[in-house]
Order: structure tokens, then C-alpha cells, then sequence
């Protein structure tokens, strides 16, 4: 990576630092709540234009990309960074400073990554860096919470480059230098909303109740054995339901959450967990009166992303190791839930890495550190994988 | 009772039809959810003055009354309809008519009662009736909801004629008029609150989580053995708790329901929820980890009604089986919550009758009819009770 041409382009990264900073926070401001990103999206857009991409577009799903061209009958390479965060419309995004840090929320996860690959667009325009293959700029959509990571899964699935890209790039947040997302953990989340015919607590006791069926099932949840490894989690996380103190309610909820490293772990965990909800219903319609109505259950899917991991031998991932080694940084792959879960879901190599330093994602003190040398040290990360991977030509 | 002086106090009744029907829509109007009586309960105080009864006051709880007293050297009884209704501040209470029905809310549950507690005191003073014993006419608070019987418990307790009253009739809202309440239901309601440390579903998955002990407490409760006499009853009816999908909860709660006919069976179903909730909050602090902190839960007591029974051979019920069975009812004893269970729980005869026809009690679409012929023949169910229990002189 220590070629002459690699040199000139670290030397427009750093000449670029104030344009990148500027680019960071003119994009912070800019709100952008998962399902609300069309402004930033529209932004980002003009930006990816006026640095001379081809193919500009945002798509039907609402992401913004634009294609650099390789040397000619290459693949398709994405470096992508997520537009969307987990603040509401309303939420005050005046970016702060301090020192060299700069305080917002969203701005590390993960709009700082935006202006961080359209400087290392720039930069290898500028010096001259030609790759072997295509890469697609991506701003998407969807990446936080209910979003459920949208973007990226029409990308893969339903956008005009479905079917086509060879390896995934997502720049995300703050997190180690050397951490290497290369797992999906999985997640299904439900709504489960136990009815009733309710009743009066005195006059109608010994009629069903939908808060024992629940509350059964919630208990054998808790009782489900689950592997450490691949790790495999479940959580009964919100409750709710019930009118008064003196009736029987005729509606009570939950809201559950399974997770796994594995996809058949995870796969498992959701047909035992279905089980469980019928087995609870079954049991108190057996255990109780139902002449004025039955318990009935309705399992309503809230949240679903893929489980899987890239093979460890794989190029990318042996790209990024060689980069954070490079850096300095001990790599370690894990898992986690970002974008790069779709491909990896697919049988894609996708990875998620890091922009650089800052801390407090999804709270209102989020911020990133932008000290110059530090920031350049850590784009390095970013570049050198996405170079690697998109098949830097050294003379 | 078919004496020439109850004939005449029956006239008077008849006579003062459309002043009983003008005062039943004024008191309505006047609004009075529980904890907010002191209005009505200032208008009512005004009438029972006007009536010419004595010793007319407003107590410290809110209770207003007046002495009407007998012969001398006789006992105190007293004459109670409530002032309180479930409807909040700010509820439509315009009494609407419909044939000789009127439909306002409250209306049935127990302002008409009030009014008619007023009438049978007039049409005692019209037709010269006297009594061995003193009649405290009661308007009384706090008989609805979380009012808990405060009004009567104060009236018992801690009024300026604790300990001095030997009989109490409750003028209640419509029911069967044979039936009479000579039990009292108790209840005792709680607000659980499980706390933990909360976490992240993935990453501190196997952390105590709140919800896990609910539900642990929720099934325990729905497998207690309860009596089916003495009706003993229980419900798990408000539940609550839990920040996101993706949180173990750090907080969960549950509004708890316990009654029984019986002090005793009601006394041993209390036990056995507290011990319930205790041995669900120790089971989750031994199956997960506590390091981060363990599952606490506090119980509050947000209801308390006592329990129990008058005997049946006492002389209050005695009197008003006749004065049913004289109207053509079948008298039938019941047991409820009603203003009497405290004087029942004290050890005092207590009961409570119906003031007459109507329905939709507790909902906007309450009403009562008050067709003249059926109006005063209801209306004796409780000035035959009234009068008997009182001592009527005849010559």
C-alpha cells in the first residue's frame, strides 16, 4: 500500500481535512430519523454528483449511489455508509465543538462515515487511483432499529445492481479499530397480543385470562436452553395491557426479542418460541372457563434480520485483517447487526468497519474526535480495505 | 305497616313525586367523582338543613349528615346513600329524559338515592312518624373505586358517632329489589413493581430480567387453590413495564386483585401472594447472573375493603326480608362491596337495599326510571326497612 500514488492520495486526505469536517457536519444537521432520510439522501446525492460519479441515483428504496468505474470487465465492489439514526424528527442536531471533537447526536453513527468515503473518493481521483473493479458509493436507507435494514436489502435484492456485487464494504460507527464486523447476528422480534372475552375480576372469576396465558409463556421462554456459542439470546422486553384493577383484561401484549450468531440457532429459537406461545394459550383454555370466549394469540413480526458469517478465509476479510495490521490495530472478527448482514445472509463477503473515534452512539451526547493526524491514521482502514478489495493497479 | 300514619307518609311521598325527580336531576348535575365529592356533598348538606334535621354537618372526611332524632333513651341508625361517583371531572352529567326514564351518569349509582332518603324524611315529618330510636341521614364520600369506603370508614372510626351507631342501611343503585347485601366482599389490590438492572438483550443477555419474575409471580397466582365458597377470587389485570424491543426491562408491574367473602379466606389468599411474589423474585435472582444487580419488587397497597358477614338472624336483615317479601319480592341475601361492609366488619348490622328501578351503572348510559306508580312502590323497600329498623311508634 506504500506506493507512490497510495502516498499522494493520504496527502489529499489530509489537505482535505477541513472540507471533511465541514462535509460531517453540513450532513449531521441534515435530519435524518430511519424512515425520514430523503433530505440527507437528496444531499448526499448532490454530493456524490459534484464529485463526478457516474450513474447518480437514488433508488426506489430512497438510498443514494453512484458508480466509479474500474479498468473494464471487473466486479462490483460497495463501500456504503447508512444515512439514517436512531434520533426522531425534532431532535436538535446543532453540531457542537470541542476542541477537536465535535458533538452531535447521529454524527459517529453514522453520518461521519458518509463524508468519509467521498474523501476517499476524492482522494483517488486526485491521485490517480484506478482499481480493477467497479465500486458503487452507497448512502442507504434503513439501517437502525425498525428499519430493519432496508436499504441494503433492496440493494441486494431489487435494485438494478441485485445479483451483481461481489463484496460489501459498510463504514460504520465507532468501534475498535481492530474490530472486524464478519458475522450477522440474527434477530426476529414480535408483538404477541394475547385476547380475551376480559370480565369482572369477582363476578367473572374462573373465565380465561389472556395475562396467565402470557405470563405462561413468558415463563417458558425464560426456561428455553440456549447455546453460548454461537451466541443465542431471547428477552420478554416490553409488556402491556389491562384496563382497571377490578377486571379481567381482554387484552394483554408483549414484545420479545431472539437473537443468534447462527441462523439455524436463531431459526430454532423462533420455532420453539411459536411453540411455546400456542402451548401457553392451549394451557389456560384448558385451565379455565371459555364459555363467554377463548384465549386467542396474534404473533405480529416487528423486526427481522438475517444471521450468518463470512468465511474467515475469505479475501475481505483477509483485507481487512491486513489493514488493521498495518495500522497497528490486533484484528478481531464478531458479530454483529449492521448492513453487512444482508450480504453475509446472501453468501456475499460483506464486513462492517471503522470510520474512526467518538463514542456515545444513540445518545444525545454522541460525538466524534476529528484530531487531523488521528483521523487520517484511521481512514486508513476504510481505504486500504476498500482498495484492496477493489484491486488498487500498482505499476 | 299498613298503619293510618305510614298511609299518610305514603301519600306525602306520592304527592312529592315531582320534587324527588326535580332534586334526583339537580344532585346529578352537580359533579362528584370520588375525591372530588365537596360539592354535591355541600348542596345535599343545604337540603338535609332545609329538611329541618338536626346537628346538620359536613365532616372532616367529607360526609354529610343530619340527626332526626327519636323518642329519646334509643339507639342511633343510620340512612346512608353516597355521594361519589366513577366519573371523572369533567364527564357530561346534563340528565337527559326518555319517557320517565332519565340518563345521566351516576344517576342510578347513587344520586337517586339521595333524593329519595330526603323524600321518606319529609314524608316522615309530614305524617307525624316517630321513632324509639335517632336517624342519622348520611350523604356519605369515598364509596367508589379507590375511594375505598373512606366515607363510612370515617363515619365508623374515627367520626364524632363511632362507636355509637347500631344499625346502618346503605340506599344503593338499582338491583333486584329482594336482594339484599348482608355480606361484604373484601378486597385488597396491589400495585407490584419488579425492578432489575436492565441491559441490553444481546450483550448482557442472562442478566436477572423483571419481566422473567413477573411472570413467574403471575403463573404461582393463577394456580392458587381458592374457595368456591366462600367466593374467593383472583386476577393478574393491569400490566405494565419495559422500554424497547431490544432492552431487557428494568422495570415491569402488575396490578393485583384479591377478593373473597370470607376475612379469613381473604387473609390467607394475601399470605400466599406475598409469598408468591417473594419466591418468584428469589427463583429469577438464582437462575440468571446479579453481578450488574438483582430483582427487587415492591408491593404497594392500593385497595383495602374488608370482608365478611351479618348474621343472618339479626334483626336489620329480618326487616328488610319482610319489607321485600310485603312488596311481592323474593328476598335474597348477597354479599358485594358496599358501604355496609365496614359496619360488617366492625361487627355492626349493616346491609344494603335498592333504591329502585335502572341499569348502565358504571357506564355513560346509566339511567333509572322513575315511573310514579313503580317509583313509590320501590321506594318502600326502603322506608319499611328504614322504619321497622328505627322503631315506628304505633298507637
Amino acid at each position: 500500500m506504500a506506493s507512490a500514488p497510495y502516498r499522494a492520495a493520504l496527502e489529499h486526505l489530509a489537505a482535505g481535512h477541513e472540507r471533511l469536517v465541514e462535509e460531517t457536519i453540513r450532513l449531521t444537521e441534515i435530519p435524518a430519523p430511519f424512515f425520514g432520510e430523503e433530505a440527507r439522501g437528496r444531499a448526499y446525492l448532490d454530493m456524490l454528483r459534484e464529485a463526478g460519479l457516474e450513474e447518480c441515483e437514488m433508488d426506489a428504496e430512497g438510498n443514494v449511489m453512484g458508480l466509479r468505474r474500474g479498468l473494464g470487465n471487473g466486479s462490483l465492489i460497495v463501500v456504503a455508509a447508512h444515512l439514517d439514526t436512531v434520533f426522531p424528527a425534532g431532535t436538535d442536531l446543532k453540531v457542537k465543538r470541542d476542541g477537536t471533537k465535535l458533538l452531535a447526536p447521529g454524527i459517529g453513527d453514522d453520518t461521519r462515515s458518509l463524508a468519509i468515503n467521498l474523501a476517499l473518493l476524492r482522494a483517488m481521483d486526485a491521485a490517480g487511483l484506478r482499481t480493477r473493479h467497479d465500486i458503487l458509493f452507497l448512502g442507504n436507507v434503513g439501517e437502525e432499529g425498525l428499519g430493519d435494514l432496508r436499504g441494503v436489502r433492496f440493494l441486494f435484492t431489487k435494485g438494478r445492481y441485485a445479483g451483481r456485487i461481489a463484496a460489501f464494504i459498510s463504514v460504520e460507527g465507532p468501534m475498535g479499530m481492530g474490530t472486524i464486523v464478519s458475522g450477522a447476528t440474527g434477530s426476529l422480534r414480535y408483538r404477541a397480543t394475547f385476547r380475551g372475552p376480559g370480565g369482572h375480576s369477582f363476578m367473572d372469576f374462573g373465565t380465561v385470562s389472556p395475562s396467565f396465558a402470557m405470563a405462561e409463556a413468558i415463563v417458558a421462554l425464560s426456561r428455553i436452553n440456549v447455546p453460548a456459542q454461537p451466541k443465542t439470546t431471547f428477552s420478554a422486553s416490553v409488556v402491556g395491557g389491562g384496563t382497571s384493577v377490578n377486571s379481567i383484561p381482554n387484552e394483554v401484549w408483549m414484545e420479545v426479542d431472539l437473537r443468534s450468531d447462527s441462523a439455524s440457532e436463531l431459526q430454532r429459537l423462533d420455532r420453539a418460541f411459536h411453540e411455546i406461545v400456542q402451548r401457553a394459550v392451549a394451557a389456560e383454555n384448558a385451565a379455565r372457563r371459555t364459555e363467554k370466549g377463548s384465549i386467542t394469540v396474534q404473533l405480529k413480526k416487528i423486526g427481522d434480520r438475517p444471521a450468518g458469517a463470512v468465511d474467515e478465509r475469505s479475501e475481505l476479510v483477509a483485507h481487512a485483517r491486513a489493514a488493521a495490521s498495518a495500522l497497528g490495530h490486533a484484528p478481531r472478527t464478531v458479530a454483529s447487526s449492521t448492513d453487512a448482514s444482508i450480504p453475509i445472509s446472501l453468501g456475499i463477503p460483506g464486513i462492517a468497519i471503522s470510520a474512526g473515534a467518538g463514542g456515545g452512539a444513540h445518545t444525545l451526547d454522541e460525538w466524534v474526535d476529528m484530531e487531523p493526524g488521528q483521523t487520517l491514521r484511521d481512514m486508513q482502514l476504510a481505504f486500504a480495505t476498500l482498495l484492496a478489495t477493489a484491486g488498487l493497479e500498482t505499476e
